[in-house]
């Protein structure tokens, strides 16, 4: 084994390789950076038209990422190797794969793989898609085409590959701190740079003056606006920076509070526009110098040649070779293809046998068996004269019948005799022949391709087309023939590549039914369905090897299932001592970081070891072993090391800190929130019947439940929120029901989670869900359409899940005036039933799920909405009425009430003593009776039992015999008649709304 | 020819390349710095004793330079590329010329010179000595041993290699615009950089804000002294760093002034020194981690064999071989050794025949011929009894002289006799034979090298000793015998050095009398008489080969004789359309960058011509005359640039940029200083007697003579101030007499240099130099020692030598009163006298080489010292009095008044009716008669004239006969004859003091 690279050299060889790809090799900035991106050489010449490559190292500081050199791999500074290649070359993740070969990585050996990893800064208007990069699971590169920047859609679009470099040297070096990296041969990175890192962390976190910085942070920007004005874009970029980076370190010392942070953002926001701006005018205004002639107009040619049509129905192969698909968007392109091509092929009249959408990370297919080879032909008829017009009696045609011919341009013979609606007619059938399948696909292709719909699309190329992520071949094969067409730059053909693990090469395929073949060939498992039951097995294999097993994960296994094209697992170790951690932390940091599997005992104990599937076959399956149990120690000590810093405060400890943890930007902090939950939910015990201790426990739970956000370990894994926070809680010392309440508080996680069992857990979580849907609607953040930021239908969803699980009533209205009346801002009554109105919605949708009949749902939330547990139970009880014989005749009686009364602007006083007919006196006995055993608190039970013995009480009121003409010509008679039947009608009002019944 | 590297390929190579040689690559710093120095990973890691190796680019800001980007090579960030080699390897200049040949540069193709150029940054507390490095003329690195840094003196010495990317990559591509280099195959260095530098320059010149900057400044020291108080200390760097780029643009903007500035430097100095002080301190109590084990213990050996010692006179050489010495240390050294080495030799009691210092930049050599083999012997006496004692009658020794002879260890017969004082005595010799020379010279030698002075000497490795530059070999050869000795960290040998051009190869001397064959055989000049000659005659010849001659420049000729080993010029030409510009500037840059000799034709007149002593051969001249011709052509567009610029403004308009020159601290600006001169000139002019109209042209030139220190022109060749003042006051329209004394107020600027011809410019002159040794003086700034940073001695010198060419009468001490009362500080009484002596001591030097007698001229100077033209005049009347034949008589008369009167405390009153005596009216007569022809301005001649009449006189007063006893017994009688004799000497009173004669 040669000797790795050193630190330098991994530098020097990456510049090496890149110049000789036509990079222009920068400098790193004379302004302390967060991120190479923010380099001039990136933020501004991705803008406009002009081609730039260039390639640079980039010290990137990040105050608040500093662990004063404790941490192995965590610093306020790390390096990164940037480099734009713009615009997109075509074949950026190869020449990537190369550059790593350059320093020493044989992607063969290893198990690279492209995580979709998305990347967005508000501040510089910016964002991209791409992924992050794994090297046998560690993240050593952010790949991103940037698809916005300065606020300005990017045209052409920059490919951004962002190297790790300290990760990447680690690996190289096997060693397994930053500190131990050898820089030079002589030196290592701890000799030269763990000093100033514990440095820079004091002054960070600690020395920093808050009103010094904060002056500074003013005279900055008022510069970069005056240079801004002056025109001058290059030094207002670098004031800009040194505004971000004095605000990083505002930020890291905690003197940043919730309105102040969203105020600077926006200020530096702004700022950055207005340079992106005046730098795109400025090149406009140069005439984009760097702009050259296009050097060939290098548009593929379609081959002219026909494509040979076959006779017979044939496979069809459509492949649509990418780079890597989100796993989410693999998910969702399948589907639609499984929707939308056997539609359009109906439509296109092509008949087929079997149809397969398959699909892997880097291809979707469509493979259609008995493909016919022209579609079906069609008729159009022209009803012309029956057939005893058309025909005399010797059966020759008439001249009716010629006439008819003539017109469409046939001969009597043409035309046919058919049986229309009973009678029969000569008709002029219009007969359309099918085209030659070939013909039809290049045009149905494209088209179809099109059509697809990503969450998140992006574009590449000059061909401007939008998908999830660039297409970079297509093949369309009829039979053995190439269907040609044209899409996002790329002519269709028969060639498709192999797996990245077999290096991408090209192969061809001669004939569509080979494909499944080939792929086999290639170890490449093109189905979804058949990955997932080999990765299955394969990690149950694993497991079972050391006597474990995996728990089901079906959402990771989706996932892992879309991340690879060749699945291979392999079991993977770790040190016993981690298993010390919260068994949550290290279940987070394997799913989160490396998508692997944890392995249980018979106890469901968490064993050292977990499941991996790598992209690729067994080769090398030993050093990407190696490389995973690196990355997973890595993280563990990460964990441990977040979670041995975290116990050294109590949680109570933490509370201070949710200051500078923005809430929402007009509802304030964190902390704010917390101590409005504090005030909530001793009103929401009560109005739950919690008793005194309970009621303890909910306060203390409050004041607690928002502390683990600020520990380090949640900072890291959010997922870990509530976990932490009940972890933390039991190690300092807090009862275990609020440890528990804690945790509870933020039940359920997810759809299919569990609710809290816990009242004090029940209540807490109320008040935080209360808290925000009365916030955050009355600032105006009501979710709508896709975009739920703050995910209020989660919150309103589990408000009434968890009620409906304690079965506890509860007014889920009175709880939003609670919680409104804490908030700091006005909260207007429209808003308020708005978040009502959002909430009952999520009823009604569980309710329906649950398999009420929607007219018993409605009719009940109509009147109890704002009570799931109520609402339930009535719908219930509606629900077994509706079901008895006897319904219609009682629905009907009360509807008879409710009909003839409904339209009135009033209600009518009820004079008894106005009565004149004894039904009229009969009802009025029966009303009292009904009235006296139903209130609106009733239950639909109570309210129907009361009624029934109205029905044939109202029965006899309506029959002529009683006498009683309702809408008597004496208008009081009239009205006292209405308001007695107003009065029935009413003995529902607060229960149900019966009108809202099928049959009503 | 290959196609010449990019900019960015230049870089790599010089990473590849020091990477190799064991540095560590380091990265551009994050803050914006002047100089790759302030890059931590310099100005401090040359601290303290741990070794460090390191390479790095270096983007440099000096704001100041910005010159728009209209300026083919000066901008206001330039690409450094930094080496620091700590401790000196031994060969870094050998290295460094490698590291030419790895981008390109063929050192043997060239004229590669190192030239003194010394590096101090008062600020940091730090300097350093070394070179500019030229290449065919063009100034391409600096390259510096550092000898102190942030006040420490520093061990081992670190070497500093400053690259300047642009004039090497300029100079490899053959571009004569830092714009069009081509950075790396498709973007040029303009396309990437120059509008950033355009924007940057607006916002240095002309919209940075004033005020918040110095805000800024502000803030960041607070912060950098808040960040040293709690011991960090690279954050405190990079606040300081931030400080210095602030005070720069400040600066850049016009906004600093005097007090300011100054003010301003001592707090970036402290705080510099404070981090120096505390990095030191931390890497101590580290306990230095970087020093490793000395590997080995290479202290060499001196070989043990005994020198075979010559049997008869030899030729010694000893050769020291040198880093490349300062054209001035050379001569310094030589006259040293010239002056040191007889005398060596004579206390050594070593014979010799002819001997013969000699020297390049490259080597000291002293030959030696016919050096004796032994030293001389030496005998000592001891006297013993004498003759008669120790011999009897019979001539056998007695026993006292076998008791004396015992004593010595000798027998009776070993005694000798020898006559001393007159007697005959038995005597002990004891003779010490001489040791061989070859034994005395090992210890002899080295002494005699470390006897040698510089006037700055350096360090350079652990040895510690210190020398001008770097010693790298000792010769020391007596006859084929090596002398082996240590010095410095070197063994003597017969290793001597070829001569750069011939790539410093070493050659073996087999015997000392070789030495100058060998040299020439090498065409090494080792006589600089005789490279002296060469380069004249070279020169001589190439201006005739275009019809011109060379301008007599001894000290060009000194200087470039002492830059060469192997001198051959050549000649270059420039376009003639330079010629346009001032004769003197041109003149200017040709010394300045190139030490290159303008021709001119048969008036005098420059002609487009120049010639250049290269350090070679004829070998590739012509790529070494094109490189001259290149950087020649870009200074002169550089000085074009400059003209252009300056004359864009009258001479007037650059006055208010004064206020940020500094004079003195204390004493204000440079318009401080315009403004007393201003207001001093018109008392000059009415003390010197000039007309109306001279006054009026006095008070011009006075309000304009220090404009163009404000000129790009004179702010790039301060040697030509005052030169640029008349030009540009001509090209502003102002009158020709005004102009000539803008010129002439600096005459004379050199010794030899002529005083100004007119009037306005003797006045102007005189203020200046007025206002400087007051005001100077006052502050405490007096020259001391070798100390003289105003060049006060010059200034003292010029108003001698001016006042004495004009002829004109003048009262220093009046003048430098006038002076003092327009100074912003008190001026003391002590100051101003200090002042006048100060004068008066140039006076008196004047008037000696003149050839005057030191007592005249004494005699003079106590009596009108302050006034240098009637001095001179007393002097010479003096002198012709001296030389009559009654001189004697007539001193001696006078010298009778004076010496019995002159140790009296208080002069008495003469009564002359107090007289008692004839002889005593008749003296009272006679002086009186005197009396009414002298007074304190007459001149010598006047007072010596009338005195003659006294001297028969006094004669006779004095003479017995005359009854007169001047000490009488009765006290009022002696009194009143005292008071007459006081009369009579003060009649001399500031004219002369004839007491300081000799023989008075």
């Amino acid at each position: 084994m040669t000797k790795p690279l050193s630190f330098q050299q991994v530098i020097l060889r990456l510049q090496d390789f890149w110049a000789e790809r036509g990079c222009l090799i920068w400098q790193p900035y004379s302004e302390k950076v967060g991120a190479g991106t923010m380099n001039p050489a990136t933020v501004l010449r991705v803008l406009g038209p002009e081609p730039w490559n260039v390639a640079y190292v980039e010290p990137s500081y990040r105050p608040d990422d500093g662990r004063y050199g404790d941490n192995p791999n965590r610093m306020q500074m790390h390096t990164q190797f940037q480099v734009i290649l713009k615009p997109d070359p075509g074949n950026p993740q190869e020449q990537y794969l190369e550059s790593l070969y350059a320093i020493g990585i044989e992607h063969e050996k290893h198990d690279i793989r492209f995580v979709e990893d998305n990347w967005e800064s508000p501040a510089l208007g910016a964002w991209g898609l791409g992924w992050e990069i794994w090297l046998d699971g560690l993240e050593i590169t952010q790949f991103t085409y940037f698809q916005q920047a300065g606020g300005y859609a990017l045209d052409p679009v920059s490919v951004e590959i962002t190297y790790g470099l300290e990760r990447i040297v680690m690996f190289l070096q096997d060693v397994r701190a930053v500190w131990d990296i050898d820089w030079d041969g002589t030196r290592t990175y701890g000799d030269v740079l763990l000093q100033p890192e514990i440095e820079h962390c004091r002054y960070d976190f600690e020395l920093a003056d808050v009103d010094r910085l904060t002056q500074m942070y003013d005279l900055f920007e008022a510069e970069a606006k005056s240079c801004l004005e002056g025109g001058l874009i290059i030094p207002a970029h670098d004031y800009i920076l040194r505004c971000s980076h004095t605000f990083n370190v505002l930020d890291s010392r905690g003197a940043i509070g919730v309105t102040e942070r969203a105020t600077y953002f926006r200020r530096m926001r702004d700022l950055a526009r207005q340079v992106a701006v005046a730098y795109a005018e400025q090149r406009q205004r140069m005439e984009y110098p760097w702009i050259e002639e296009e050097t060939a107009n290098r548009k593929s040619q379609i081959s002219s040649l026909q494509s040979h049509s076959p006779e017979s129905p044939s496979t069809f192969l459509l492949e649509i070779g990418t780079e890597e698909l989100p796993a989410g968007d693999l998910d969702d392109v399948l589907s639609q293809l499984r929707e939308i091509v056997p539609s359009r092929l109906d439509e296109a009249r092509l008949d087929y046998g079997l149809l397969r959408v398959l699909g892997t990370p880097r291809r979707l297919a469509v493979l259609v068996e008995g493909l016919a080879p022209r579609q079906r032909p069609v008729e159009e008829l022209v009803k012309g004269p029956p057939t005893r017009v058309a025909f005399d009696s010797a059966g020759d045609p008439t001249k009716a019948a010629e006439g008819f011919a003539r017109k469409f341009g046939l001969g009597v013979r043409d035309l046919e005799v058919r049986e229309i609606d009973g009678g029969e007619y000569v008709v002029a059938v219009n007969r359309e022949e099918g085209l030659p399948t070939v013909e039809v696909l290049p045009a149905l292709l494209p088209e179809l391709i099109a059509g697809l719909r990503f969450g998140k699309s992006m574009r590449w190329n000059a061909s401007g087309v939008a998908f999830s992520r660039p297409v970079r071949w297509l093949v369309a094969l009829l039979g053995d023939a190439v269907i040609p067409f044209q899409y996002a730059g790329l002519t269709s053909g028969r060639t498709s590549r192999s797996s990245r693990p077999q290096d991408s090469v090209a192969f061809e395929i001669a004939r569509a039914d080979e494909y499944l073949s080939l792929l086999a060939e290639r170890e490449i498992v093109v189905n979804p369905e058949e990955r997932r039951a080999i990765i299955t097995e394969q990690a149950t294999k694993l497991a079972a090897s050391v006597g474990g097993t995996i728990p089901a994960d079906p959402k990771l296994l989706d996932e892992v299932t879309n991340l690879v094209e060749q699945p291979t697992g392999l079991l993977g170790h770790f040190e016993e001592e981690y298993l010390k951690l919260p068994a949550a932390v290290l279940v987070a940091v394997m799913k989160k970081h490396q998508r692997c599997f944890p392995v249980v005992d018979g106890d469901g104990s968490l064993m050292p070891h977990f499941v991996v599937i790598r992209n690729g076959g067994e080769e090398h399956i030993d050093s990407v072993r190696h490389g995973n149990e690196e990355v997973i120690r890595a993280r563990f000590a990460d964990a441990d090391f977040f979670y041995g810093e975290d116990i050294k405060k109590s949680l109570e400890d933490f509370l201070p800190r949710l200051d500078t943890l923005t809430f929402q930007e007009q509802l304030g902090s964190m902390l704010d929130k917390a101590r409005r939950l504090e005030n909530l939910v001793p009103q929401l015990a009560e109005m739950l019947g919690l008793n005194a201790e309970e009621t303890q426990i909910v306060q203390r739970a409050a004041h607690l439940c928002k502390a683990d956000l600020a520990t380090q370990m949640v900072v890291e894994m959010t997922s870990l929120q509530g976990v932490m926070g009940r972890e933390y809680a039991l190690k300092s010392g807090e009862d275990e029901a609020v440890a528990q309440a804690i945790y509870e508080h933020y039940l359920p996680r997810s759809a299919g989670d569990a609710s809290p069992e816990s009242k004090p857990g029940l209540v807490v979580g109320l008040a935080n869900r209360l808290d925000s849907l009365a916030g955050l609607f009355a600032v105006g953040l009501a979710p709508t359409g896709s975009s739920d930021p703050y995910g209020l239908r989660r919150d309103a969803l589990s408000v009434v899940q968890n009620l409906l699980a304690h079965e506890l009533p509860f007014s889920v209205q009175a709880g939003l005036e609670a919680a409104a009346a804490l908030m700091p801002v006005q909260v207007s009554q429209e808003s308020l039933a708005a978040a009502l109105e959002f909430v009952v919605e999520r009823l009604r949708g569980t309710l329906r799920e649950e398999g009420s009949a929607y007219d018993a749902v409605d009719a009940v939330l109509v009147a109890r909405g704002d009570d799931p547990f109520r609402a339930r139970e009535a719908v219930e009880q509606l629900t077994a009425w509706v079901a008895r014989d006897d319904w219609s005749r009682i629905l009907e009686n009360y509807a008879r009430c409710v009909r003839i009364t409904r339209d009135l602007g009033e209600r009518y006083e009820l004079e008894p003593d106005r009565f004149q007919q004894p039904a009229e006196e009969a009802l009025y006995a029966a009303y009292q009776a009904a009235r006296g055993q139903v209130t609106p608190h009733s239950s639909v039970d109570e309210f129907l039992t009361a009624f029934v013995p109205l029905v044939d009480v109202i029965d006899a009121y309506f029959a002529r015999e009683s006498g009683v003409l309702v809408m008597d010509e004496d208008a009081d008679l009239r009205q006292n008649r209405l308001a007695q039947l107003q009065h029935i009608a009413a003995l529902a009002e607060g229960i149900v709304d019966l009108s809202r019944l099928e049959g009503f």
